[in-house]
């Protein structure tokens, strides 16, 4: 049970972190932190839970690194469905904290961080467009993390350079989709704004498990060092 | 007496660097460090301290850390008086120090980033809600604490975990409190604003203790390694 | 073939994540990332390939870090020339992807983030002031580069420390010259922007490699360490 | 002569990139990276050098932090006049090469980042609290610098934590005198501005040496663990 509740607290912070500084923090007027500020969040709770929670479950807060991981040879199939289901409860419980949090100055909850493309795209950006920035963003994670974590890897440094991907992946894609790479952080979301943001769900969970998947089997076959 | 020091010395570079980027860098004319450089400006005066002073105290820097420590079973009870005394005398010289500075130029003090909700908080967030985020900010931040501490953590990434941890609670939270997660730093600057400031502070010492109170105890239950 | 896949891959991410955030988030409406996010982007596309694919291929990464090793001592001749294959191929697919995204809400790509001296220096400075900076900025990330890599330095830090150099590197620089000091990265952006870029590619290649070259030799002579 | 190599070039580093950024990139229309990236800069220039040249030289780069590792007992004095001549120079050859540059578009050099206090300040602080600023936070440079690079601190983080701390440095004091903390980086500047900058450099010589010196001494007396 310790590497479940590992990932469900773990999880937890990443949606209350990214997505509560993108809601609260980005837009603040004069002194908002903008992309950057919401960029450097998602990137720290990762970061954070790696080094404090890593030890216990890995850290993966993501299905499509469970997954990712699972492909490529280096988590094994009977924690699968534990750790998504974990990974969800906690982004659920994060979003309904933050919707708390979010409305207690009487504020609505807007677009509450969710991923979107087309009209919901920050920046406009068609579905063709978000389904290949959100494979090759989440495929690219992937072959980071599965290098970073690798036997000839610089020990400790993995929680460091992981966390900062996500960071950076952050830094390109916001525009295009508002970054998901994780369908935890998505459905988290997409049920507390409903509407557009549930049917737009599917593009948010299918490419970032492709694109984990993909790059699983090519570290696996191009890359893996023996 | 070279812990107590420490965590005196520490506590000082805590509030100043803190408060001080946010009182006299945040909003600057056109070039000013906004939210995101005080969010960073916090968790760096954590992350310098850990790596310079944390050898000699542990840099706990904070009450609310030194009592989730004690009842997570990682710190004296003997020590525990001394080190918040030390604390808050650094926060109160630090104070007075900045009062100084800031006056410099002839300019009054503010709100001299004193922590606040309702009428006091940055977006006018109610006092339940500041209850609730300072609760959760500091459970979190002792989780990470513990964990990046603990005996099968990264050895020496702990100081970079647990700095950018502080960064990323302000990231998220300064719009709703002005971020506290540390009594020290909310004593220090409602000393010198009085008023409100004072009538708020209770709220700033009980949720931050009991945030980090029930994750010592929630660490030590759920999470602790054999 | 893993080592030229990784430097394929590596220079990919860096094209894709450094000029990527600077044509989608840089000039973002009211939140954008700024010359600093993108400073930090390419910086972090460096850092998270360093930890990942290092281990494989030594993340060059850039045909003037290649030659710089090389004069430096530190890299075999006979990879010299793959791998700066290798490299250009990356930047070029990273660069026909971030053309396909760029266009996928109606935008024109623009100036691409393409690296330009005169009228096409995004402060307008002149030609000589663009080959100094290009060469002297080179100069700096091989002599950070060689150190960081020798025998006596901290083993684990050199990809925080080299992937923080070129967000450095940015941070001063991109007023300049948009900065490359990297060929791989100016020779994909000018091949899709063409004339004025094409025409002006030269300096790009010229003063990056004379740089790195340099440094391979003064540091050699000057301060190899037994 | 490589220590004396290492520490010329470092200071030329520091200088270039601390107060280049400033100079160029600072205030650059609508995407200028402002006080923070200025911050981060100065830092990384820093950070850098001390995990590529710190194994050769120790990376000093400032004539405030040699005399407090000299008072602290960590320096030799053999040494100390060398490594100042060679830090001046390295910043005196830096700041001739940034008026070339930033002269290259036909630009006046303005302020050139130089140090000041009363009218000079950026927020127009008096000389009184510019002296208290820069006594304070090099005393503070200093300590950090020493515990950091003690024999119990975590190896290989020293060149992070001092890095950052000078990144916090100027986060909190670039509003009252650009922030100094270094006689070589304040030199350099004052000799091409000339006039108010020469006469009001005294100060910037005389606070940080002695917030140094108190540093080395309190550091040695209160804090060194046998």
């Amino acid at each position: 049970m310790k590497k479940y509740t590992a990932e469900f607290l773990g999880t937890f912070w990443l949606v209350l972190g990214g997505c509560g500084s993108a809601v609260l923090s980005a837009a603040f007027p004069e002194v908002g932190i903008g992309l950057l500020g919401v960029s450097l969040a998602f990137g720290l709770t990762v970061l954070t839970i790696a080094y404090s929670l890593g030890p216990i479950s890995g850290a993966h807060l993501n299905p499509a690194v469970s997954v990712g991981l699972w492909l490529g040879g280096r988590f094994s199939s009977k924690d699968l469905v534990p750790y998504i289901i974990a990974q969800v409860l906690g982004g659920v419980v994060a979003a309904l904290l933050l919707y708390t949090i979010v409305t207690g100055n009487g504020s609505a909850i807007g677009d509450f961080a969710a991923n979107g493309y087309g009209e919901h795209s920050p920046g406009k950006y068609s579905m063709t467009t978000a389904l290949v920035t959100e494979f090759v963003m989440t495929f690219m994670f992937l072959i980071i993390i599965l290098g970073a974590t690798g036997p000839k890897a610089s020990a400790g440094f993995a929680g460091l350079a992981i966390g900062l991907a996500l960071t950076l992946i952050h830094l390109i894609s916001i525009p295009v989709t508002n970054t998901s790479v994780n369908p935890a952080r998505s459905i988290s979301q997409a049920i507390f704004v409903g509407g557009w943001a549930m049917e737009q769900l599917w593009l948010f969970i299918a490419a970032p498990i492709a694109g984990a998947a993909v790059a699983g089997i090519v570290y696996k076959t191009l890359l893996e060092q023996d």
